[in-house]
């Protein structure tokens, strides 16, 4: 991420001089595709680095500009618009700067108390203090022989020490034994120690005998046997604030007597989609209309990354109902997502509704796919609302980016992001200066070591089928405009779950 | 897992010769742990390699039996022997013996059909072909003007060409609009694509203007446009068998129209624990009493790994009412999992009752924590029964290598284990030979590359606390009874929901 500035102007007006005649425009795509029209005949670019206020004559044919692009913190409709257009007056925002105030805005929702099953994958909110000593008594550690350690010392294979066995513990009896000299209690793992032992000897080093049994080894005092608080003794502190709640936690959290834990909660998050073009999946698409899957695309994505993800649906296609909607919503949930497609005015709907609850600054992100992103608290609550694009490949790369490493803060977890790869690129790809590209694509393992990448498709932001052949993310710099094959990329792997 | 058999003895009772002084076996563990006492006072070690027919004399201070040592496929009463130990009677089954018996017995469940949104995280498990062409109309791919390619070949941004604007498509509007020679229509992404027009050219590209449009580049037919079934034709396949279902797929099955899809259902797994002294978390553990760790730390492994999980608590201590408890359970159940002592006998309560559903066969499995395990198929419906050990530690060890592969077939996953890792062991580790140990451990990256790992406790079974802190198994082969500090061993990372 070198080189970017929050002004930049660069990525769709400023070709660098190179060649473009490898470009792939035909099909909106920064990244060539074999199946598609290699013909371009664009002007040719102008080198102009580092310019706010632009001419005309530096438009390019090798950068493709992003769909919608906003003056500053509102679309303006350009129908309204004189026929100027004021490029100096577009504001990239840096990738960092949305999710830093993303981050920086989401709440902490309060610790709750579950039961220790469903605590399952949350992070423990309380210092959890054993009450209880762990073992509780001293105890058998495997099945044997309690024995006095004095009484074998001499033992061996050829010269075993006989001793008469008195009586037998099975774990789970509660009344004491007790042993003196030349005496062994046979016992089970976990039975009570008699009193007087102070070691058991395994069954296997033993003739395993009934009335009297045959010691084959001497062992040191303690040996096989567990003491009162040898795992967790009482003040002990079982699992510490912060720490991930999985089994071996409950297992010790079940052990010291806890059946309920706090916990840092789900967070609630309420998924929304607006646009006049939209119908319900199970509707008949009439013409001009598109089935919503953003509401459910967006829901799984945040059920993945651990939220609770209520799916409302489709807003309705009128302002007051839009505003109680959202008023509805925001009063049950921790964070209000919202996909649509914002940009260029003219369907405002939405943006009135939410000015109404307090505003939303629309901006333009320096990102590929789905520049167009807004961010706010709203209602009485402040209740923060994420605006992400409603192209379905854009709203999906905007949650991997924006609103998954906020479900991640909000669970407390200290790793926000997924982990990156280096990767071999199996193609040349190309990316605006400027915008910081994610592209999907599949990672392999290298046989010679390391990762290949190879992107899927040509970019699109409407192409789902492609995208669900995807494994990763490949992220290409704000500053980097070509990747040659065999060149190295970063790539985000997108392990569900992970 | 080299030179290892079926019968082999050698676990406890070889000791290779090699010094003895290094070992630890005061407190039952291992591995050498820095608190311990390090007095050892066995007898001499015997080197006797690849014997069956074994006699007294091999008895190793080295070796640690392991607590239940069972002959044949039902645990025998010690006290009812006559005080001989039959070697040569015990027989150790490998692993991987045990892991396909459980691996080749248990169900595949019947497909269900779900909620796109509840089938996140399963596998797909039909053919899901599109009934609908995706784009399901040539549409805009942008916003912008679509024009006609032929009116705009001369386009420069020096010699623009003028158009006249002659309306506006908004995404979602169903009126066909149209245009001919030397017009324009203004577009919005995912708005119809006007009659006439072949290219869409992006508003970043002209003058933006209203009444008339200057576009300043030339575009090959086609860009910009996104034709009917460029995403998804009708009758492609939009989701194949097998497919884990995330957002993406779950984008693209609402896409496609599916309010609902068939997947591989979630294992049902009921999770019971048996044994005397067990009483439950709430209450208070008398003398001699343990709290019933096992049906939480089960159940919450199961959940991790894809299962429905039903913790059903203790079993009560009353064959009849056992016997219930089993045939109701395996009447919900496609597995059943119950954790318990069952070795050495004398406490075979849950054993009659096991009998009496049709008999397990409890084995002396190779590996170290809790060898003692038993597998079958019980009652009309031949419902899998797993046992596992009784102690917390073991019984989650047996969990990872026999359940948690099970229940991840069962799902349908193709990756039924854990990755392993080569790491550096920053400790010397020993291992029983003839049993494959599994250690809990901390690994982490080597700052030169590659990774360490570092054992955590000292190998003792009922040590939760350390467990606790554990982010990995390590595992030692059973041929292997000394890693040096410095040699490589294999490292299971344990991540949660991976």
């Amino acid at each position: 991420m070198v080189g970017m500035s929050d002004d930049s102007t660069r990525g769709w007006i400023s070709g660098g001089g190179r060649d473009t005649t490898q470009l792939d425009l035909t099909s909106g795509g920064l990244v060539p595709s074999p199946r598609d029209n290699r013909q371009v005949s664009g002007p040719a670019p102008v080198v102009t680095h580092d310019t706010v206020q632009v001419d005309r004559s530096v438009f390019s044919s090798d950068r493709v500009p992003s769909p919608a692009i906003a003056t500053g913190d509102r679309a303006p409709d350009p129908l309204a618009d004189t026929g100027s257009v004021d490029v100096s007056g577009v504001r990239l925002r840096p990738v960092e700067h949305h999710l830093d105030e993303i981050l920086g805005a989401v709440p902490q929702p309060d610790p709750i108390e579950l039961a220790v099953l469903d605590a399952q994958g949350l992070l423990c909110a309380e210092l959890v203090t054993s009450q209880r000593s762990l073992p509780a008594f001293d105890q058998a550690g495997l099945d044997g022989y309690a024995v006095r350690a004095a009484d074998i010392a001499t033992a061996t294979v050829e010269q075993p020490v006989d001793l008469a066995v008195v009586g037998e513990t099975a774990a789970g009896d509660g009344e004491p034994a007790s042993i003196t000299a030349g005496l062994a209690q046979k016992v089970a793992v976990g039975a009570m120690l008699p009193a007087g032992a102070d070691v058991v000897v395994p069954a296997a080093w033993t003739d395993q005998g009934a009335a009297r049994v045959q010691v084959f080894a001497a062992l040191a005092p303690g040996s096989y046997v567990r003491r009162v608080g040898d795992d967790v003794a009482t003040g002990d502190v079982a699992v510490e604030v912060g720490t991930p709640i999985g089994p071996a936690q409950i297992s010790l959290l079940a052990a010291v007597g806890r059946e309920r834990v706090a916990v840092r909660p789900r967070p609630r998050i309420t998924v929304l989609c607006a646009g006049n073009e939209l119908v319900d999946v199970g509707a008949v698409a009439g013409p001009g209309q598109q089935v919503d899957v953003n509401s459910y695309a967006l829901a799984a994505a945040a059920r993945d990354a651990g939220a609770e993800a209520y799916r409302a649906g489709i807003m309705p296609n009128d302002r007051r109902r839009m505003v109680e909607l959202l008023e509805g919503q925001m009063l049950r949930s921790d964070v209000v997502l919202v996909a649509g497609t914002f940009a260029n005015g003219g369907h405002d709907l939405l943006q009135e509704a939410l000015d109404e609850l307090g505003g939303l600054t629309f901006t333009q992100v320096a990102m590929h796919p789905g520049p167009v992103h807004a961010f706010g608290k709203l209602g009485p609550d402040a209740v923060p609302v994420i605006c992400v694009p409603g192209e379905p490949v854009a709203a999906l790369v905007a949650f991997e980016v924006f609103v998954r490493p906020a479900i991640r803060l909000m669970l407390g977890k200290r790793q926000l992001f997924r982990r990156t790869v280096q990767a071999v690129s199996a193609q040349q790809l190309l990316s605006p200066l400027g915008y910081r590209q994610y592209l999907h694509g599949q990672v392999m393992r290298h046989p010679d070591g390391g990762y290949v990448v190879e992107p899927i498709g040509d970019g699109d932001q409407a192409m789902l089928a492609r995208m669900a052949r995807a494994n990763c993310l490949i992220v290409v710099d704000e500053d980097v405009t070509e990747v040659s094959a065999g060149g190295l990329v970063t790539v985000m792997p997108m392990l569900l779950g992970g």
